[in-house]
């Protein structure tokens, strides 16, 4: 069963980790977002690429499920004293290598695409990872503050100033990175990973084309649930949504998919929310959702197999 | 005593490391050589710059006379994992901090010469450190195997192909930068390092005018011989006089600096060559000028401000 998983940074990486212990790696194809993209002391860092690609390479950080276990950060203590003012973006020294290639490839003209590629190739990791497009479409936070870019709400700012909307930056000129078009259309199943709806699936929804590919592809579909009992298990998910006036619910996830979804895994623990999910017109299967050690991100990643099966 | 210092790499950083600790810091300028700048990884390197920096800063690595000191290498140890043709440039982890904040200084339009001054600023070094030019003049080393960047000639390479020739590219375009024509006219002595005299001291003399800024200053001009007993001391500046058809010997040095030169300082065991030197109407002054501790590197710095006294 060939599974293109579409995903954002940890939450998708801890189910990624699962499904990747149990399907072949060439049977995965995850398109990543890339709008947490940011330059940050010139270089180009993709964090969500590097998420998963780490962790499926087994070299992330499993303390804080991004950058590389047993890091050291001798180059950013330097770093820092050159640029007080970034003081808020922690980059380890072997992170940095990843970060210092990407940067060189793409000023050479290469696309992010073949990047990631070459990242992956070189880190062991045989699951093919896509950059949802090869254009620069960083988020910006609409704020009561102002616009901030995603990194600077989320990072610096801790998700505080309170959000007015989301934008997608030249989102109209991008197109879906190559194979993302052929993962979703030649899968047997697209899986939406337990990720931000607004701003971690939300940029792969919104390249032009992207919601018709979902809608025409003959493969299931099936999401994750990234609320639980009312909050977001990790990130600003939840405030997100009610800022923008919607609700913070499972369902209100599952609103926001339906259009192309067939499957919803719901956490147990808010299975009343089950006729409402039903009610557009998916299949609702309660499950344990939240993935605290390697065995419940496995039992999660079966409970999806299964359902897809 | 105001000296302004025309210097390479590590000979010259002996050097400097000596006089620096006799001058106030504030008494000194140094205008380096950057013709050894290269792009490696998609950073730009001032080898040359670094080396007198982190020496004047007490944070140079002892036992190479480049680098920093303590450094770890683990950015390194993945960057080549990324890029394996690159394995002849040793980057350590603290001091990539100094190439990545350089190139993003440049790459924001930011001079080399306010760069290698904030990297002084930040690192506490109060002698002033210019670079020759802002101009990107990197030397191509002509050899019998066709045209190497210096640094591929002399690192990756280990200077064995044979020499025919030496090119600064860009060389026309360029000029002193600022506040290197008001170093060498307002000093009282101007002192040449015991640098390769064609490929460090060279493309700094290559540069337009400064030969002219040479001739025209009051300021005594002192040179220190970088060839002692017929041989290079570090580095490949005898091979390169021979196969360039010049005789390898302080007084061949002296006559490439004659047109500006007061002072030479012999090595006491070249001091056969004192008539010759003699000959082209400059004092002679001999000394130990191999320096290997502390102590040898503060009496040849004592020797130079006794001489221009």
């Amino acid at each position: 069963m060939k599974i293109t998983a579409l995903a954002g940074g940890v939450g998708a990486s801890k189910l990624l980790d699962g499904v990747s212990r149990i399907l072949p790696p060439e049977d995965l194809t995850v398109i990543v977002n890339t709008g947490d993209d940011i330059e940050m002391f010139g270089l180009y860092i993709s964090p969500d690429i590097d998420i998963v690609t780490y962790t499926l390479a087994g070299l992330v950080n499993p303390a804080t499920g991004w950058g590389l276990t047993s890091d050291t950060f001798h180059c950013l203590d330097l770093l820092l004293r050159y640029n007080e003012s970034e003081r808020w973006f922690n980059l380890g020294d072997r992170d940095l290598a990843t970060h210092i290639y990407r940067t060189q490839q793409l000023r050479a003209g290469k696309p992010l695409s073949a990047v990631a590629e070459q990242v992956c190739k070189t880190l062991g990791v045989a699951t093919q990872i896509l950059p949802m497009t090869d254009t620069h479409t960083p988020t910006t936070i609409l704020t009561d503050e102002g616009p901030l870019h995603f990194q600077e709400y989320l990072v610096r700012r801790g998700a505080e100033p309170k959000i007015t909307g989301i934008r997608f930056e030249n989102i109209a000129q991008a197109q879906p990175a190559p194979g993302v078009a052929e993962a979703i259309l030649e899968a047997d199943a697209v899986l939406l990973c337990p990720s931000n709806p607004l701003i971690s699936i939300g940029p792969i929804l919104a390249v032009p084309g992207m919601r018709q590919l979902l809608q025409e592809t003959a493969a299931k579909i099936i999401a994750v649930s990234p609320i639980v009992g009312g909050a977001s298990l990790k990130g600003p998910s939840d405030r997100m949504l009610a800022q923008l006036g919607m609700e913070v619910s499972a369902t209100q996830v599952a609103k926001l998919y339906a259009d192309f979804l067939d499957v919803f895994i719901l956490d147990q623990q808010d299975s009343r929310e089950q006729p409402a999910i039903k009610q557009l017109d998916l299949q609702v299967v309660l499950a344990n959702t939240v993935m605290r050690d390697l065995e419940s991100k496995m039992a999660l990643a079966q409970t999806v197999l299964t359902a897809l099966a």
